[in-house]
């Protein structure tokens, strides 16, 4: 692309093609555009936002951590040190001239999609980023980062986020999420998520020691499995005090199992040592994902499930950068025979909701919606992280909805750590509801009344009902 | 959805939303729009037709018995038992009120096409069924129900069903079938079908005890895998003389495997002792399903195969409703392996006709239109149960076709308990395949003569011929 | 179809249906249909083009050799003896007579496609090939092989071929390459590709014999293993020298294994000496697999693999007519975990470029685009064999480049047999192209100026560049 292209976003983006279906998504779109955003699951620290600093610089702010970002730049020939991924002192301009020249590998990607929406519409830049205007843009945007109208909460307000949910370590004061709590003179919402998995996946690094220490923090004084669960539920009330409605779980699998209390007890004493059988690994996992389920019915808290993702696939680059550095590879994923012994003693319990997330397509119309369609506690996540991107998210509609309709959707989720990137994130999730119903209306599936109705409890009603926010 | 809103069945709906795509669609549906209907595959009793009784009520007629229905229904948050599934009592009206008060959430499923069109079509009823006038709905289809236009040999009339295949136990006496077969003032082809599963497959429960009767009834006094074999065969003859043209078999996995005499006698005592491990019944299965192909071979029935459904999934609630009560769920299927003993061996017989049915999409394009494509006995069932719906019949379609082209298609299939809905799934079928070859015509891939044929071809030819009726 | 319907190739063919879009797509073809061919993977044979002798016969040059058109014409019903396959002598005319008459089943097929391409474009055929026109169809077209401008070198030219790479195996003299290059009358390149399954899989019929024939020709009188990669090494180089760019892998699986040299060492013995186990195969062929990238990562060889297919499914089929007859099957392949081995070691390495091809579209958003989304080495290889058809393509779009955008994509690979679909099969590909980012302009996620580009680099700088042509 010549280095002085114009950079654009359309009114008309992603809306379909055909004349006649776009003019109903227009006006499909017009039903929820304005809506207030609701963000269930993400990664912006509460820090963040509680602390309100002006953002670093560009290259901090929209490449290195961004793995989305720099996993293609990394395919396409630069090392992960050179944009400052894994804590290596990296020059900004240096990460910023690097991601200029390479804008283009973006194209047609999600990533390009919400970069070119934040260029434009959050930064007002008007040309394709190039290695030639890559210093001037990145004068013109640390400039703009240095306006208080770019400082966090003043972006929540501009962004219209009602509520933003984070994802935090059980061990987690939460003090950044009370004080935005306690703050009178800031009115959205930021509420904490459970998340375990260092506690309960045996097989990740620390594991035993984290173990150890939450057990010594928040089990009352109690030792072994009855001091390993009782700080667990602890840890869960302390999170429901401070606002969460929600615990988050990033496993290798759906695996569930139910142990008796003997042998779980047992099996977590073999667990803590370290060095027990991959086998044993397993089971605890899987009868952990069981014991989430029981307490989430026992205290309200939605489940998520983010199942299937191999991470730190590449060791040397996990050992020289750490994790979420752009190597987590998906693989195929069974949830039917995987989630019975969950979902047979508690996916009809009531109040109960369990939100499957999948980065393996061929689950949607084979297992997701079936079970979705079935059971009052089960729940469609929205399309993730690689899924997360028009053409998916119109494949997961057109997959699931035949069987299961629009009522058991849980609602967009952005699950993102670029905090700027959450506006353009659910606007693509809005018009590609609109285009699905468009169509839906032109194949008169749905009339354009009901459709009006849907696209709103879809957008808006759906996360707040399932995620009970 | 405001309660007074217009309830239509639109004369393009589910056509494609291009204008001009659109037109051709009209004009290949309008080939095919009148022709009869073949029913090769379903679970309408022949006693309902022979005894040809009114029906009971709209919610025995359109809601309790109606999987489909029920499991949204029981997703959304009604309990089975409220809606009378399982044989529990329940009072019709009240069924009937829970399921208008949630129609919306069938919006846009294949169960919320089949019900707009079997309202409006069938009821003349032109207003969404709601709260507010479900007790009048009940009164306006209660009384057409006691109509004589209403009685079922009356609607297989109207809906100019010419052949209907029953789904039957093998030793069913098939007497409802011979009445109607007997009575000239009838027309249409009542036909049964062979579905041995309960003796066959060795993790059913009775399965001992139905073997024993099995072998007590046709076994002609011998004994052992003999006298199984031989009353199977007896039985198999017997439908073919009250006009059976097929078998069906619903199995768990489409394994196949070929052991000797000896090996499958000694294997059949362990199996009919019970008690026998998992791999014996696994293998038994898997034999049994290769010696079905072995008969089809022999005496010409259609091989019908249904697998990777993992049935009554949820334990309490099969304990407490029996089977068919919405919770079975599909499972990741394999054919290319577990077939091959099977079509090594048969796959080329003359006059084998094998027709595979699959809920794992993965396997159209993968698995089954390459072995369609190469084997003279392999016909690709149509897009089953979840799967038949708008959107995933066009998959199929796109999945399938460029491999196999048109002529390794089995039909459709409606298999289906509910009645009144067959018109309405065979007109969803009739418009997709007319959208479907609409777009390759005018992509220039079928000349509009051609498509003309295909669609007959496709619609009404490739049936009786595949399913030899 | 009536006998004497038009044949055609419409200009517009595969274009989208939208007349927007067609319009946009139109615009696009234009920019890439008169580029040279690029073919980086095939099987026409290099002595075809060397000895530039004319064409048998119709029959001999469409019909028999392609398993694509003789696996449906025996789904149908035809034999395959009949069709002339695995050596049998049969009449040409009979052949093309059935052939013939059997047209109507290839509609809307990839191959329909490509014939009615060659049978327009190339023979000017105006009518559909038929029982009634057959035997003069086989006139006309015996008539045009005759011609001087039907040779391979003359067609060479005519389809602008500028790389054909063909498939050769290790221990060829590459002789017809060496007349091709040392022809100077000449201007196209013919260039050999190092394909080994045959000394690497050690299931395969006669492996121990061709393990000893490589070691003696090759090994520089080495023995064991050490002789074994000595010859392996050398026959590389050889390659190299007569101008391959690269190496192709024919596996049943992709799974890598890295053993050391003595267990590598021993491993080789026992699967040498023939009667070892199964898990020593299978062991072998992915330690071989891991070895061949280390190679590649020593010698520049790109690397392609092609896994996933039950060769030669159908046993009986296999003993009469041989392999490549129409009955390999694909199976559920897993690149994720197969592949970690290999692409820990060598998926960072500079040069390295591994290209990975699926028959099973599930692994195409779930694995092949996060690797190549964050693998430098690992590029896309376009949809093969039973994918490689226009829907099928277009999903492999849709489902890869909102993950890796277009620069991780391998370019088209034709991989025939059948020299004179090349061109069709270009022009499918290019279309497709067309089309999809026809459909991403018109939703404004790309725009025009850009669109022009991609599909440049897309269909012409992406093989010369992935395949180092």
């Amino acid at each position: 692309m010549s280095e002085s292209s114009p950079l654009e976003t359309n009114p008309d983006r992603l809306l379909p093609a055909d004349p006649g279906t776009r003019e109903v998504a227009r006006e499909l779109l017009s039903c929820v555009e304005h809506l207030a955003i609701v963000s269930p699951h993400g990664h912006v620290p509460a820090a963040t936002i509680a602390e309100n600093a002006p953002f670093a610089n560009p290259a901090q702010l929209l490449v290195t951590p961004d793995h989305y970002v720099t996993r293609l730049l990394h395919a396409h020939g630069a090392s992960l040190a050179s944009l400052g991924v894994g804590g290596v002192a990296a020059d900004p301009r240096e990460v910023w001239r690097e991601f200029c020249a390479g804008w283009s590998i973006f194209d047609a990607t999600a990533s390009g999609l919400w970069l070119t929406t934040e260029m434009t519409e959050l930064f007002g830049i008007t040309e394709v980023p190039s290695s030639a205007n890559a210093d001037r843009l990145y004068e013109h945007i640390t400039q703009r980062l240095g306006e208080p109208e770019f400082r966090p909460r003043r972006l929540m307000e501009t962004f219209d986020i009602d509520v933003l949910a984070t994802t935090d370590d059980p061990l987690d004061d939460l003090r950044a999420h009370a004080r935005l709590r306690d703050d009178t003179s800031f009115s959205r919402r930021v509420l904490p998520t459970f998340r375990p998995d260092a506690y309960l996946n045996a097989h990740a690094v620390g594991f035993v020691d984290n173990v150890e220490r939450l057990v010594a923090t928040a089990g009352e004084g109690r030792s072994g499995y009855d001091g390993y669960l009782t700080a667990l539920q602890n840890r869960r009330r302390y999170f429901i005090a401070a606002g969460a409605s929600a615990t988050d779980h990033g496993v290798r699998t759906p695996l569930s199992l139910r142990l008796d209390e003997r042998g779980a007890a047992d099996l977590f004493d073999r667990v803590r040592r370290g060095g027990c059988s991959d086998t044993d690994r397993d089971a605890f996992e899987a009868h952990m994902l069981y014991e989430m389920a029981r307490m989430s019915v026992e205290d309200g808290l939605v489940m998520a499930v983010h199942p299937g993702s191999w991470r730190n696939y590449d060791a040397d680059t996990y050992a020289r950068c750490g994790p979420d550095t752009g190597h987590d590879i998906p693989v195929a994923v069974d949830f039917t025979a995987s989630l019975r012994p969950l979902l047979n003693d508690f996916g009809k319990s009531p109040g109960f909701h369990l939100v499957l997330f999948t980065l393996d397509e061929t689950t949607f119309s084979r297992e997701l919606a079936p079970l979705a369609g079935f059971y009052p506690s089960v729940y469609l996540g929205s399309p993730w992280w690689f899924l997360d991107a028009p053409d998916a998210m119109t494949r997961f509609r057109a997959a699931v909805t035949e069987t299961t309709g629009f009522s058991r959707y849980a609602g967009f989720v952005d699950d993102t750590r670029a905090f700027l990137s959450i506006p353009a994130r659910h606007d693509v999730a809005r018009r590609v509801e609109a285009g699905y119903l468009a169509r839906l209306v032109i194949e008169h599936r749905v009339t354009l009344a009901r459709a009006r109705e849907v696209i709103v409890e879809v957008i808006d009603r759906a996360p707040r009902r399932v995620f009970k926010l």
